[in-house]
C-alpha cells in the first residue's frame, strides 16, 4: 500500500489549499482524506492529507515546500510502525491496555521496552516479550535518577513516542525538553480540575458528580501540556476516593490508547499548547 | 459580511479538491473553513467551504458548475435568516426550548408560524408573536386532516424547514414526498432501538440502563429517515416509564435544537439514508 | 395525597434504620421509598424516606426526635410547591429553561419573583406572568446594591430557594450567610476547573477536549459550595470560545433546572461541603 | 473481615424493612450499607445490606426466613472469591481486559479455566497460567458442538458465573436453561438496537451518530436477557464499520468487566427480564 500521510502546518494566507491540491492533481495523486483547519487567532494553518499514488515521496515533500510558505512544516510520512517506550510505575491498567491491544495487532507500533522506577510490573510485561528495564529510584535524587533513566533511553536506540502509562515522578526540564511533543501522559484527572498529587482524594474532597482523565503531551509542567483526548464519568456520594481511583481507573486507559493511537496515525497537531486533532 | 457557504455533493474523482480551491483562488476568496469527506462506499464526494470575498455568487456556482462532474449538486448560498414551520402536538418542551433560543436570537430562522392539531400550546406560542394555527384531526380521517395541515403549510408561503417538535401523528408518503429533506423530527428514543409507539414504555419495559433521542429527517417511514443527532442519558431501575419520559424530554430538546442549527447552518448533506455532518 | 417525605441527618449509630422503621411499622405507614446512606469518614447518617398513610406528620416528626440522636435534624415535609426567587442578569437561556417548564407544570414550585440588575429579560419573564424586579447596580458599589437587592427579596416575603439562574455579579458573605443552602448557583464550568471569570475563554485557552457546568448551593466563596450535579459536553480545536460559549448553554441549562428538580423533591442533603443526593 | 452480605427479593408487604432491620438490632450488627427498592407495577421488593458482626450466618438467614413472606429469596452471603469460567471466540480485548483486572487482583474471582471454539487466543490465556480448553465446532452441528461444552464445563466443577466475553457461538434453550441467570453476555451494540449478527454493520448502514454495547444475562433468546450495563460512544460519518467495530470494542470491554463485578459483588437482582442494581 503506498498511502502516505502529508502533515502541513503553516502561517496561513490565501491560496494555500490551491497549492496543495495542485500539487496532488498534477502528480495524478488519490486524495484518500483531506482535513484543514485555520486557527484565526493565530493566522495558523493544519492540513492532514493521505493520499495514494506516490511514487517518490521525497520529491513530493521537496515540491510543497517549494511552493508554501518558508516557515511551513511540511512532513510526508509512510506509513509505519512506530517506536513507542512506556514508562510505569506500579499500576498496571494503563500498561495492561496498552500490551493486550500490542499482542492483538490493533496498535501500529513496537514496543521497544518498558522503562519502570519498581520492578513490580515486569512479570506482567515479559509475559509479552518486551524487555522490561527496572532503574530503582532508591537513594537517589531526582536529577541523578532522571539522569539513569535517560541513559537507559539512550541506549534503546532512536524511538517516537514516550508513553507514560501511570508513571509518578515528576520530570525536570532537561527531561521533557530532550523529547518535546514525543512524551504522552495520562493525567488521573480531568484537567485543568485537580493538578498535582493524588487528584481522586482532592475530587473526593471537593464532593465533584463527575471523574475523569486526560491524556496530554508533556511539554513543560507535569499537568500543563497540550491536551490530546479526555473522558469522564458520572459519580455519586457512595463512592469513597478508593472506588473513584478504581472507576477512574476505566476512563484513565481508553483515553490514554485514544490519545496513543492518535499519535500513531499522525492526527495530532501541536499548536501552541494546545491541539489539532484530525 | 460578504461570507457565502459553498456545498458541494458530486460524484468522486481525481482533482475535485484542486478544481474548486483553484477558483477559489483565481477569484481571490479568502476560505474561511473547508471540510470534505469522500464515502468510498458508495464514491461520493462532500464538500463545504466557507468562503469570504464573493463579488457575485451567481457567476461563481456557474463556474464551479462548469468545472465540476455533471451529476454534481453545487450551492452557493448567502447566510440569511432561514424560514421555519413548527409543527407540535401537546407537549411543551422541544417547542419551548426552540422559542426561547429564537427569542434570545440564537437561531438564524424566521418562524413562520406553528401548526398544530390541537389548541393546547396556543398560549405559549402566542407569547412570541407567533402565528398559530389550530388544524384539528378531530372527525378526519388521516388523510383528510392531513390534506388541510398541507393546505395550511401552502397558505404560509415559501419556507426552508418543517421541524416536528413533537408532532405526535403519522406522515403519510404524500406529505414527506412534498418536503424531502425539508422536515426534521426529534423522535423520542434512541433510533433505530424503540421504533414505533410510546418508546418509554417500551424502554421501560425491556430494562435498558440508557434512554436516548434522535433527530432525523422524515423521508419515508416515521422513524427511519437519515439521522442527524443522536444524545443519550443513564437511567437506572427506579426510574418508572413517566419518570423516564420526563428525563427523555431533556435529552430530546437539546438534540432537536442542536439539528435544527446545523441545518441553519447547513452543514448536513444527506447521503442515502445518513447524513454527512461538518 | 397523603405521602411525606421523611429527612434524617444524624450522627451513625447503631440501629437507626431499626428505630425509624420500628416507628414506621408502629404508624402502619406505607413505605414508598427508602433511601440511607453513612458517610463513614465523618460518621453521618442520611435517611429519606417517602411513606404513605401519616395521619399526623408532627406527631411522627416528635416520635422520630424522641427516638433518635440529640442531634439529628429531621424533618416531615408535605409535598407542596416550594416558593423560589430567580435572580439573572443578562442571558435568557437558564432562565427560559425554567420559564419553559414552569409554564408547563413540570417544576412542583411557585415562582415569586424575578430579580435582576438590568432589565432586559423583563419582556421573557413578564410574558410568563411573572413579577421581574430590576435592581440595578449602576452607580452603586458591591454593598449598596445587594443591600437593595436584600431589601427586594425581604419585600418577597418567605422562599424557599434562590436560583441564580446566571446572575452574574459576586455575593458577599452577607448575603450568603443569610440564605444558607438555599441558593442555587450554575457555573458555567466543570468546576473546580476555571473558577472565576470567563470559564469559556479559559476553557478555550487550555485546549480542553469537553466542557461542562455545575449546579452548587452557594454557601461561601461563590465557585466553592457544595456540588447538586455536572454535566459535560465533548468540544474539539474547531470551537473558538464563543461557539465554547453557546454549547455551554445547552449544558447549564439543563443542569440547572435537574438541580432545582432535587431540590424541590427534597432530594439534597448538604455534608459539609459536599451533597447526598437521592 | 467478618462483613456479610444479606440478599432479600420477596414480594413486597408492609413491614419489611422494620423486620429487616430489626433482627439486624437484636442481634447487634452493624449496617454498613442499606438498599432497597420496591417494583410497585410488581409488589416487589429487593434489599441488599452489607452487615458487620455476624456470628452465625446461617442463623440469621434462618431468622430472616422465618420473620419474611413465604417466597422470599433470602441469601447470607460470605465475600468470597467467585468462580467463573470464560467463554471467547477470536477477539482478545474483552478477555484481555479481564485477565489484566484479574493479574491486578482487581477481581474477586478465581478464573477456573478459558473455553473457546478456537485455539486462536490459547497463547494469550496461557500467559496469565489459566487453564485454556478449545472445544472446536468444525464438522459438528450445533447441539453436538454445545453438549461438548456442556461436558467441558461440568468437567470444570462448581462455579458461579460463565462469562461470555465475545463467545460468538449461539446459545441453545438447553445450555442457557442449565446456568439461568449465570451467564454473562457482552452484545456489541446499545441493545436492543442492532439484535442480531454483525451489529457495527448495522449500525453503519443505518448511520447512527451514537455506538453502544450491553452487557446482560443470557436467560432465554440471545439478546434477549435482564440488561446488566450500557454505554455508549458519539461517532460521525468518517466511520467505517470496521472502524465502528475498533471503536467499539473500547465500549464493550469496559461494559462487560462493569457488569461482572457487579456480579462479583453480588449487587445485581435479577426482576423479571430486567435487572435492579445496587
Amino acid at each position: 500500500m503506498d498511502q502516505y500521510r502529508v502533515l502541513i502546518d503553516s502561517n496561513d494566507e490565501k491560496g494555500l489549499v490551491f497549492k496543495v491540491s495542485n500539487i496532488f492533481y498534477q502528480r495524478d495523486l488519490n486524495i484518500i482524506s483531506n482535513n484543514e483547519f485555520v486557527d484565526k487567532v493565530n493566522n495558523r494553518f493544519f492540513m492532514r492529507s493521505v493520499v495514494a499514488g506516490v511514487a517518490d515521496p521525497e520529491a513530493l515533500r521537496a515540491e510543497l515546500e517549494a511552493a508554501l510558505p518558508k516557515d511551513a512544516s511540511i512532513e510526508v510520512i509512510a506509513p509505519r510502525k512506530k517506536k513507542i517506550v512506556l514508562m510505569v510505575t506500579k499500576e498496571s491498567h494503563a500498561l495492561g491496555d496498552i500490551l493486550i491491544r500490542y499482542e492483538d495487532g490493533e496498535l501500529d507500533a513496537e514496543i521497544v521496552g518498558v522503562v519502570s522506577n519498581y520492578d513490580l510490573l515486569q512479570p506482567l510485561v515479559e509475559k509479552f516479550g518486551i524487555p522490561f528495564y527496572t532503574v530503582s529510584h532508591v537513594d537517589l535524587d531526582r536529577d541523578a535518577h532522571e539522569g539513569k533513566v535517560l541513559e537507559k533511553l539512550a541506549e534503546l536506540g532512536e524511538f517516537d513516542y514516550i508513553v507514560l502509562a501511570k508513571y509518578m515522578r515528576i520530570l525536570t526540564p532537561r527531561f521533557v525538553e530532550a523529547y518535546e511533543s514525543k512524551i504522552i501522559n495520562i493525567h488521573h484527572s480531568f484537567l485543568p480540575a485537580f493538578i498535582g498529587a493524588n487528584p481522586y482524594k482532592q475530587a473526593y474532597e471537593r464532593g465533584v458528580k463527575i471523574i475523569g482523565a486526560t491524556a496530554h503531551f508533556v511539554n513543560n509542567d507535569l499537568d500543563e501540556g497540550p491536551i490530546i483526548a479526555q473522558d469522564v464519568i458520572h459519580v455519586d456520594h457512595e463512592y469513597d476516593w478508593k472506588q473513584l481511583q478504581g472507576l477512574g481507573r476505566d476512563v484513565e486507559k481508553v483515553v490514554l490508547s485514544r490519545a496513543l493511537k492518535l499519535a500513531l496515525e499522525d492526527r495530532i497537531f501541536v499548536n501552541g499548547n494546545k491541539t489539532v486533532i484530525f
